[in-house]
């Protein structure tokens, strides 16, 4: 039998111990451009360790999945942290898991309000890209340097990601 | 009599002598997720230099233009690069400006295609986030750290802004 995995709104406060969500909501932090830009500021936790690392810009066109879908797989980024901006208002899947003693724990799925990036903290489990029912654009900015910076995790049995209301 | 600045679309070939256009067109640099990603690897040339300088990732949330309408001030920064990234597919405008010993030469406008964020290059003269008709949000990738940042220029006479089809 297949564990299921609901999915809930993404929060800052419920995404704390994963990593940042980072949106322009609230108060902001000050005001830019003569007054009509509202800037919410430094809102990631960048993190580059180990030999010749620096943060980069890359682009991404990711394909969609479709619920339910099984989660085969999650990945970490040991040497450093990933945050993802989507660059249209379609909401998409967040996929992370605590760490027990180096493997994955129970992932837990959350969705995104269309105007939400994150940033996952280094070393924490995620799962893949995964936009829903329509093909995604996202800006990816994480780490460049040297050294091995990825440790995938296989479940023996697959998750199965379910909608809200199902 | 004031100048006219016409609107040309934004290529990474008119761009270059001012910034990097981030964008996922044409071949991926390599795949990634299980092949359902295609990456568009490392675009910016992210430059923060000075005392304490580090990335971070901001959000904004700006206020539209309307055609036409006046430039009256452009601005650079001497310690970092600047990159926009747009979280709706609704083009915007780029203005930018060669330097001409120390002051702006005539700016030059670019419309987005909707899925193109940009850097602009350390101490490259650019006009503020220029939405049009309706406001839009960005994710910041810039510098933060010790040292005055920022250099504004105001023209003795403002440019105007049009449209490309007028």
């Amino acid at each position: 039998m297949k564990n299921i995995i609901k999915i809930a709104p993404l929060t800052m406060e419920a995404f704390a111990s994963f990593g940042d969500v980072l949106e322009a909501n609230g108060a902001p932090s000050f005001m830019i451009n003569q007054n009509r830009c509202a800037r919410y500021h430094d809102l990631a936790n960048l993190d580059f360790i180990g030999e010749e690392a620096r943060a980069n810009i890359s682009m991404a066109h990711s394909q969609p999945y479709r619920l339910p879908f099984e989660l085969e797989m999650v990945e970490r980024h040991p040497l450093g942290s990933q945050a993802f901006i989507p660059l249209s208002e379609q909401p998409y899947l967040v996929i992370v898991a605590e760490d027990n003693n180096g493997v994955p724990g129970m992932p837990q799925a959350f969705l995104t309000n269309g105007k939400q990036g994150v940033n996952y903290h280094r070393n924490t489990w995620h799962g893949t890209l995964t936009p829903l029912d329509t093909a995604q654009s996202f800006a990816i900015i994480d780490r460049v340097g040297k050294g091995v910076n990825v440790e995938e995790h296989h479940f023996e049995i697959p998750f199965e990601v379910t909608n809200i209301s199902e």
